[in-house]
């Protein structure tokens, strides 16, 4: 049987050429603050530069465009805690899609309102994971509608991972990734293409003290559903029913470690971010860096790369944290 | 007598290869809510990516490299409304130089308190620009420093070249560059840069209403001094006497056009390019981003790149804009 690394390849690889006309690569900028603070080189990988400022344009667009003829023709239906709701949003008014995105009644209002702006239409449902996944099939029942989902699907999986083939370009020899989790996603696509090629990288994923259901997952050797509902945490992307069956495998196999943060870590990020290096990136998409300020990077003093996933944070949310000292 | 292009060429290549080691190039990053709005390709410049949060690194670090005996010998001084006061700062501790820098006594605190943080000494003086030149002169000659001009200098300009040389290294073909003036020393080395390679690229000035001395001085074919102390302005990076002599005899020659913007136009572009793009700019570094925003692009569609030449806003400051609607 081969190897995950082997049958991800090609889709990665794939997905790369599809996405190559739509999103130029992400700025990989070098954190003077950062590397002066974690005693080694230090690069941020800027997913929040993506259109709908956050990584998730490269999986929605490749689910999108993988099965093209069938999303034209019926639409597509995905569920969100508000990230991959624009992404897909906005990959369906590029494509000439029709889009119907569920998300919770509590959802982010303002990651609400940019999905509506993106030209996609929102369907709301009651606040567990549990409604949000039965409304997605139910639509997806009635509609023959295309199915994108978030985190646990090969396309989702391979647009991930062009992240990682735009590292390998961007930085030579051995790094250690950090990058955020929940369903697992945007980790497993990076673990999968930067092993691929160099397996003397090292990848560690972040989740929010709040919201710890991969760590869980992995330290019991099975999926572990962490809440029925998402739990209350400045990072709402982070928000995840349960790992995905395809990404716990990949984590299983490829991620070397995963590290939890607290809240106050990650207002701190989010505050020094922007204070410090002039990025506006929303609490889920700092955990990253605040893992790295709080001494998860290796010992051995090789260079880091965290990888900002996001910047969708409602004004008011990082009016508060900037007041903060 | 060799042209302008000509006698600049050499000091921003030997910029560049000075700068070499120190700074990469930033990242051009491409928007797509700017160009969305102004119907044509738009770039970003992020200078706020810059190790001290603005382009000032680049004059900074070559002036005190051009002269590096001169400077380690007797120090450097110099005279900042604060983003060349960080800069110097920064260069003089990678270069293990003393500096002093004079700055206002209402100069932003928030400037004053990160160039301490990198280091530097910093001298107050009395609200006036006259008081604050008075004050440099009179340190060079007590103390036989070297004198770090903020705009008015070839190592200055130059320096600022190295930022145009990146540009045609990231973009092919002609594009209008759109970037903030205050006393000059940016856009003179961009437009030198620039149109030496690639003389079908425009460039714009852009200066805060409340402070058009290049404009006016443009307009009058003579530099105005157009004010004794700063305009209160949001934009207090822009604050100038009065126009550089070399800045304005190269923005006579190769600068198409100087535009100005208003205080709400500035905020505006502050809080759009918070929300929409992810980014953390000074309202001085956001002026070029407000003049497309209002309209400055040229008629004929071509790629415009705006320079976001700096990020050091107060958090009360960036909080109360991103309160705003």
């Amino acid at each position: 049987m081969p190897s995950l690394i082997e049958r991800y390849n090609d889709p990665i690889h794939e997905a790369r050429a599809r996405l190559e006309g739509y999103l130029p690569p992400t700025p990989l900028a070098s954190s003077r603050f950062l590397s002066a603070r974690a005693g080694r080189e230090v690069w941020l990988k800027l997913e929040t530069q993506q259109p709908t400022g956050s990584f998730k344009a490269r999986p929605a667009l490749n689910g999108m465009l993988a099965y093209h003829e069938q999303a034209r023709a019926a639409g597509v239906v995905t569920s969100s805690s508000g990230n991959f709701a624009q992404a897909v949003a906005y990959a369906a008014s590029e494509l000439g899609v029709d889009a119907r995105i569920v998300m919770m009644e509590e959802a982010s209002a303002f990651k609400r309102e940019r999905t509506e702006s993106f030209g996609g239409r929102v369907v709301l449902c009651a606040n567990t994971f549990a409604a949000r996944w039965e409304t997605t099939l139910r639509i997806r029942q009635e509609s023959g509608r295309l199915l994108l989902h978030p985190y646990d699907s090969v396309e989702t999986i391979a647009g991930d991972g062009t992240l990682g083939l735009e590292l390998l370009a961007q930085l030579p020899g051995a790094f250690t990734v950090l990058a955020p989790i929940s369903g697992g996603g945007l980790i497993a696509g990076i673990a999968l293409a930067v092993k691929a090629a160099r397996p003397e990288c090292r990848i560690v994923g972040v989740q929010a003290q709040a919201n710890p259901s991969m760590q869980r997952s992995l330290e019991q050797g099975k999926r572990i559903a962490s809440a029925s509902a998402p739990a209350e945490s400045l990072a709402d992307a982070l928000s995840v029913a349960v790992p995905g069956e395809s990404t716990f495998q990949v984590a299983q196999e490829l991620v070397d470690r995963v590290v939890l943060v607290s809240e106050e870590e990650i207002a701190r990020a989010v505050r020094l971010l922007a204070l410090e290096q002039k990025l506006v990136v929303e609490p889920g998409g700092a955990v990253a860096a605040a893992a790295l300020l709080a001494g998860a990077a290796p010992p051995d003093g090789s260079p880091v790369v965290c990888v900002l996933s996001g910047g969708n944070v409602h004004p008011a949310v990082l009016s508060s944290i900037l007041g903060d000292r």
